[in-house]
């Protein structure tokens, strides 16, 4: 399913994505994914897609394990960056079997700091935007098959995300996750263990790192990631950790939400 | 030419364009063009298309004025953010029929101030990426033609572009132009101004705006357009200029650059 030269989604990311995993042709935490693919339609102005036809999708795919990819553009045309005055939003989706890192849930994870600094953009925070060039940035800074992610900082100083997923921490025995207020993207997991844990949303300096009991990154596609070892932008180790119980708890909350076993 | 559903343009914003003025099938400021895309091939670490492809396109298009828009990705696939080990770029481009707005020309602008505030990203800043949702919301905050453009000023206070074209401004019988260094799109003509010109590039905030002898916006394919009223965001009158003699001859060395006529 192509998109044609004039679409906006390929002219300025001017639209939306959301990746869902599907067990068995039944999407995971799909009523957040509809409700931030919302969101982002009413940030950007788009109209949202018709659920009914989102819901059909899932469906298609083959027994086991799948992701969703779905972007939703604001279509075609315009003049310049003004759309056209009834533009029609485009929605186009893949089906792609999926295997998650299973190995990475029982053992956990090594990261890296990123050295690109995320820009702050309140208008665009939150949102799972097409605009993505820093994390493609970011994924650029190393190709170790060894570091499985790379912690992103915005120019404010404050710890955001991984590439890819989203971060969390225990410290004085509670659960914290960066605030998404001024940039990063707010996963669907992260939505979801939100709801059901006491998790705090707060500013966090990435030097206090030194200072938490655990680390772990999560998505709704690969689960959560216990991490074991924390490097510089150059590759020094910075920390080490073990993976704890109440950090096995957490994974298990987690996973439970996405059909995953326990990581170990 | 449609790019198909796994482009990283589409999916990441993951690439670069260009629009160029085309007259006979000659392309305008072509150097600059190029020189920019290079950078923002660098800056990227997309490879390069090569120029001599590049330099075929101008002259399949129509007698009289055209707009060339050439877009470039990183090409297909990759595992997320992470691009393919050997990703294979991908160029797209339309040449389209194209007449400027040359009553602005002569009777010049009215615009706004936007709400919006570009964030700060130094990685990213004056390369004509393909991730313009800032350009794109900015534009959403009017639609009346009598507003010609906005002004956007950065999340760190300096008055920095208007949502396709550069800023201009004559300050103590010097032309000034925005530094951007942290956020911006730096135009073809605005780059070819400056090599030619004695224009400083400062920082600067936009309340000092009533304190220039005249202001204007350019870019390669519109021209140069004199402002001669700015409002606030929500349309409050907050300057008025004549078009000083100054302006005109800033306008003619602009045109000389494009081919077009002196404004007046």
């Amino acid at each position: 399913m192509p998109v044609p030269f004039d679409d906006r989604g390929l002219a300025y990311g001017d639209g939306l994505f959301e990746t869902v995993l599907v067990r068995d042709g039944r999407p995971s935490l799909w009523d957040y994914h509809l409700a931030r693919l919302r969101r982002g339609c009413a940030a950007l102005g788009i109209d949202a897609p018709d659920e009914a036809v989102l819901a059909t999708l899932p469906a298609a795919a083959e027994s086991g394990l799948s992701v969703l990819k779905v972007i939703v553009t604001r279509g075609s045309g315009g003049r310049g960056y003004q759309a056209p005055a009834d533009p029609e939003p485009r929605l186009r989706w893949q089906l792609s079997a999926f295997e998650p890192r299973r190995e990475r849930w029982q053992h956990g994870v090594a990261v890296r700091h990123c050295r690109l600094r995320l820009a702050e953009q309140p208008a665009l925070a939150g949102i799972k935007h097409l605009n993505r060039l820093e994390n493609v940035l970011a994924r650029r800074e190393w190709t170790s098959p060894d570091i499985a992610e790379g912690l992103l900082t915005s120019i404010g100083g404050h710890l955001i995300e991984a590439t890819s997923m989203n971060v969390f921490w225990r410290r004085n025995g509670r659960w914290q996750t960066p605030c998404l207020e001024r940039c990063g993207v707010a996963g669907t997991l992260r939505a979801a263990l939100l709801e059901r844990l006491g998790i705090d949303e707060v500013e966090f300096e990435p030097t206090a790192l030194e200072t938490v009991e655990g680390l772990c990154l999560g998505n709704s596609v690969q689960g959560l990631w216990p991490v074991t070892a924390l490097e510089s932008p150059s590759g020094e180790p910075l920390e080490r950790w073990r993976i704890s119980d109440d950090l096995r708890f957490f994974q298990q909350q987690a996973h439970a939400l996405l059909g995953y076993p326990a990581g170990i």
